[in-house]
Parts: C-alpha cells; structure tokens; sequence
C-alpha cells in the first residue's frame, strides 16, 4: 500500500502530554486533507519497563522498525532508580539514532514575531531570523571508541571519549546541507574547531572538497565553533544553513534555541540515508526534553511536537502545503494571544496544553 | 627584589595595538600609585618569525620563563604562508597554556549597563550580569592523546582526538572554582555532558568528592554543557562562578561575551600552580582574537586588554584597590560616552584605539 507508516511515541515525562496534541494534529490531517497515513501508538519508558523489564519493549520496537516515521515525544529526567542504567542504556534514544543510523538531524531556527516579548533577545535582533541547524548525529564523541572510566597506577581514575569522524561521515551530512541550502537561500556554513582539533581538519577539509566538486553554486563559509556560539546571538540572521559535528551540533542548537524565542517552539527531524526503495527513516522530535518539573501538569508547549509533524508532512509525506498549513496555523493561534506558560509574558493568560492543541486546531 | 616581573607581548593582529594602551595603564599605576613592577616588552609572531625563524624567539621565551604575569595580546588570523605550521605550533598559546601549567582560565562576564544599546540581548536580561566562567586550559581534548588523521584500508580518511580528564586535573580547577565563590556569592555551576561522556562523569563525581569533602558550604549546582549554553542566553544572572571543561569553556565563554554586551571588553587570567615559594604564574589576555581584519587600522577596542591589566592588579599583585580604581575608570570613560567602533550605537562617534586609552587615563 502507499500509506505512509507512523510510530507515534510518547515516552516520559511531558513526552506523552505534548504528543497527545500533536496527535490529533495529525488524525485532523489524516481526516481532512486525506493525508494517506497509518498511526500506531507505542510505548516507551519507565511504565513499559515496570510492565516488561524493557523501556523499549518488543511491541515499541516492531512498530519504529516497520514505520517510515517515528512521532517521539521525550525521554529521561532526573536520575532515577526506578530504571537501572542498563536497562536504561538497552532501549536509550542513542540507541534509536544509531539503530535507524538517523545521521542528518535538522534543526530549524525561526523566530516568531508574537514571542519576541518574552524572548530575551531584542526584537530586532530576532526580526527575520530563518536558518536550519544540521546536527551531525550518529558519529562523533558521542559513540567514538574507545571510550570509559579507568584507574591510574598512582589510584586516580581517569575518564576518556573519543571524537572522530571518517570522510564519509562527513560527505553524507554535507551533502544534506548543500541539497538543503539549495532549495533555500543557497548559504552553507560549516562549523569545526579546525584550529585545535584534528577531527574538525578533516571535516573542514572534506566540506571543502564535496563544495569543489558537486555543489560550486551554493556559497560556503567556515567558523569556529566559539565564533559561531557568538554570532548566533549576536547576529542569527546572518545563517541560512549551518552544519556541524554531533557535539558541537548539540551545543549550538540549545544556544540558537533563544534566537527563536523558546525552546518549547522548537522541531527537529532526524533523517537515515535513502534505502533501496527510495525511502528515508525519519525521527520526528520536538527539541526540548522530558522537562520533569512539570510533567504531569498538562501545562507544557505542544508547539515543539506539532511543529513536528509539520517537518514530518514536509519531508516524509511530502506534503509542502499541508506542512504550510500547519506551519501558519500555529502563527495565527500565537498571533490571537495563544501562551503556554514557558512563552508567556507577565499577565498574560497561560493555556494548557490541550487548549494550545484547541487553538492550532482552531485556526487550520 | 619585590618588584613583580611582568612580560608585556603584544603579539599579532590588533595584539600590539591594544596592548600598547594596556601598557599606557601599567606604566600609569607603576608611577602615579607605585605599583611595584618591571615590564619588559617581547616580540611574538610573523615579525620575529622573519627575524629568527621562530614565532618565539629566545629572547621573547626568557622575558615570558622569569615573569610573574604576563600581559598577553593576541596571536593567529587567517591561514598565512609566511608562517609554515610547524613554526607556527613550536611557539603557539596552546604550548605556552601548556608549558606554564596554566591550568585555570578566568574569565569574567560583568555587564555594562552603558553598552546595553548595542548589545543584542535586552537591557532587563544584561542587568545586574556578573559571574565569572572558568575554563580547564591545559587538559581535555585539546591536548588529549592519541590524537591524528589516518587513512583506512578503503582510502577514507578518519580524524581522531581523545577528550579526557583524571580526578587531579578536575580537582584543581574545581578548587579554584569553589575558592572564587566564596569570595563571591558563594554559587558554583559546573558544567558537563555527564549523560552521554564518561570523563563529564568522572568530572560530575569528582566535583562532587571536593565539595562534599572541602566545600559544602558553597552551593553547587550542575548543568548539561548543551542546557547551560542556553540558560547563559535565557538569564545570564542566575550565574556566580560557573567551571567547565576546556572545549567546553571555550565554547560557553564567547557565547557569554554576548551576555556582557560585546566580546572587545573581556578580559581572562590563566593561572598556574602556586610553587613553593606561594608565587603563580599568570597569563592575561583580551578574550578576543588578532581580528586581522581590522589590524593595523588603529580602532580596535583596547578595554578587554585594559580589564585584563585590572585583573593582573588583582591577582598577581594583589592590589584590589587598583584594581577596583581601573575598572571604575573603564566604567567612568564608557558612562562619559566613549566609544570604540564594536561598541558604539549608529551615529555615535567612535574613537580610535589610542583616544579610547587616553578616556581611560584621563579617568584615572
Ligand atoms: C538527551 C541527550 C542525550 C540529547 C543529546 O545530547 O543528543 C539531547 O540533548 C538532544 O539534543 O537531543
Ligand atoms: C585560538 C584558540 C586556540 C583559542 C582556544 O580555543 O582556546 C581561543 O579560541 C581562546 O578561547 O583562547
């Protein structure tokens, strides 16, 4: 059949709150605009672990593996014992990006008129803001080998990881930003350490050389990861693509989550390399965590997962206009005075959760 | 004798020029408030390098071996052929980090409310910032080993670097952590990526093996590296002394320089070991780089050099009321209008490097 397969995965902590929303985001596609798509509800974490012993149990996993998408909410909180650390580990969100091998995680930074009260860059710092991070996401220290914990001679202990990349690993993800950049403002920059690092020489290096030989037409720039932290306060306009190691990726995206005006506004797609069959798995994901302070409360912002499925309708359905759609209905829903708490200003009336997921309803 | 040795080495780019007002200060303090120092001024760089053959010449080595402090400028800029690598890596900061063990890099972000008009984060954000980062500088994955560039068996090539820390190399930064805060409001932040790094969780452990042992009066709190990029966005006030890394710190301090309003008015310290006589060398720097694109121009802004002079009153000569008396005066000179180029608003007169340094003399 032509349906598109999702996993829809909640998780912990706010994970299954603001999914929830995003859910019935996609049913009113599904219904409405005749989205051909099959959903499946999964679960993940602690309550499947108390049941099974897994925090990703059989069923979670047969229904990411079979999906061309999975709708993932969030994962993890405070340490806690309720879930050892290796049973944790087993079903880890690493693990998932690693399993699908979702190499190119897309990060969009858009800032949105309505919030710039609340946000803590002036107004027209933000004005205009649209650039995409691509995070690196399968590679680098995060999975370098070797890597632990071991004791000295003289009995002190001594951590180490390891950061690397090979040529290939770059040329994929490259290759996604320059083919991104292309249908945008035609701007990649790169960002490494390439004066300290050996790993980031080889990353600019081989930037480099995929520019020279495939993709002369789009401009390439370089920055040092400090200068970059920098610029994208100081100036996060200037950036149409920016793209970096797995680390550096992780770091820049929390820091450019304030050039968009909050954290809880922001969508991520994590994409595999292209089968056989001309399909691509996709990781759907909203930027923040699990956020176990207020989990439970029914107050957290859907925005982040429903502007998920808008990057879901885009890139795995291919459907530009529903994902425009989505996209504009979240503005006009901020634009009428639509606040969760996090994007509030002082005063102004806070919705729940679901009555965010009301509004974005309301206004497709 | 007493008398303080202090290296004075303007090194590349804007270095000699902003360090030439630094030095006005200094020669400033020695006569008018007999601050007992020696200066002697070396050579660092391309200018030597075409003279010797090395970028640190002899002489230059020595002046920097006997000093107590030295007042550094800046090295580096764009990839030049004058100067071939190996020459460039036998003299280079990292080297010198090194070879003088100075394993604690300070680096204050204090706000100045009379820049807040050019700064991008708002005024209500930037008020009352004061906290100071501190930067592990000798260890990490900036010198750890094996590190290089392979070529594998199917020709790819692959970089490679080792992140790590033992338990002394985390115990000594975090006790020059713990030690600035009581001096201060008693916070320290230390930041990590302890969730996904075994050396952030030797680090983690480790700091917390010091204050539970030494420090349990001082409040510590922990952060994410990727949460705490943020947050120093978000509300920059909420840090005292934050500790970190060394790629870390380099990444989280320029992302601050914008929470202090501009990166030209950073000053940082790198200190040593104390040696058996109670004596610790120091290197003070600007935050900033050579800037070679404004070199030579003479309008680069001198007050990140001229703040690290007020830190080396603090610090090596233990002089806080000269030290107290310089960053008035810088403040003085700013509240009066003074500007240079990176930190003036549209329209306002922007003085020259020298006429910024004559602001400040006349303040004093
Ligand atoms: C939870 C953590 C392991 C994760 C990461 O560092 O990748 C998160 O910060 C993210 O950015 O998705
Ligand atoms: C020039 C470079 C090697 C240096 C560093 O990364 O340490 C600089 O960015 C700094 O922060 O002092």
């Amino acid at each position: 059949s032509n349906m598109v397969k999702v996993a829809v995965v909640g998780g912990e902590g706010i994970g299954p709150e603001v999914t929830a929303q995003s859910r019935r985001v996609l049913d009113w596609f599904a219904a409405k605009r005749n989205v051909p798509m099959t959903l499946r509800e999964a679960q993940y974490g602690l309550i499947p672990y108390l049941a099974t012993g897994k925090v990703l149990p059989e069923d979670t996993a047969e229904a990411m593996d079979e999906a061309d998408a999975i709708l993932w909410g969030a994962t993890g909180g405070p340490e806690t014992t309720e879930v050892p650390a290796a049973a944790r580990k087993a079903g880890s969100l690493l693990g998932l990006r690693r399993k699908y091998d979702l190499y190119a995680n897309l990060r969009p930074i858009v800032a949105s008129p309505a919030l710039s009260a609340s946000a803590p860059l002036k107004a027209e710092v933000l004005d205009g803001v649209d650039f995409v991070i691509i995070r690196e996401l399968t590679s680098g220290i995060y999975f370098g080998e070797p890597r632990g914990i071991e004791t000295l001679p003289d009995g002190q202990r001594r951590g180490f990881n390891t950061e690397q990349y090979t040529t290939n690993q770059i040329r994929r993800v490259a290759r996604s930003a320059f083919e991104l950049a292309r249908t945008r403002r035609n701007k990649v920059c790169s960002v490494d350490k390439a004066n300290v690092l050996e790993t980031s020489v080889v990353w600019r290096e081989e930037m480099i050389r995929l520019h020279k030989e495939e993709f002369s037409d789009v401009e390439l720039t370089h920055l040092y990861v400090d200068n970059a932290a920098m610029q994208i306060v100081r100036e996060p306009r200037q950036f149409d693509v920016m793209v970096t190691g797995n680390i550096f990726g992780d770091i820049l995206s929390d820091c450019a989550a304030m050039a968009s005006g909050s954290l809880g506004m922001l969508p991520s797609a994590s994409l595999g390399p292209v089968d056989r069959f001309g399909r691509r798995k996709a990781l759907y994901e909203p930027v923040h965590g699990s956020a176990p302070d207020i989990a439970g409360k029914g107050i957290a912002n859907p925005l982040g997962s429903i502007l998920s499925v808008a990057m879901l309708l885009r890139l795995t359905l291919n459907r530009p206009e529903d994902a425009d759609l989505l996209e504009k209905a979240v503005q006009t829903a901020l634009a009428s005075g639509a606040r969760t708490a996090d994007i509030a200003e002082a005063g102004a009336k806070k919705l729940s959760s679901v009555q965010m997921g009301d509004a974005v309803l309301g206004a497709l």
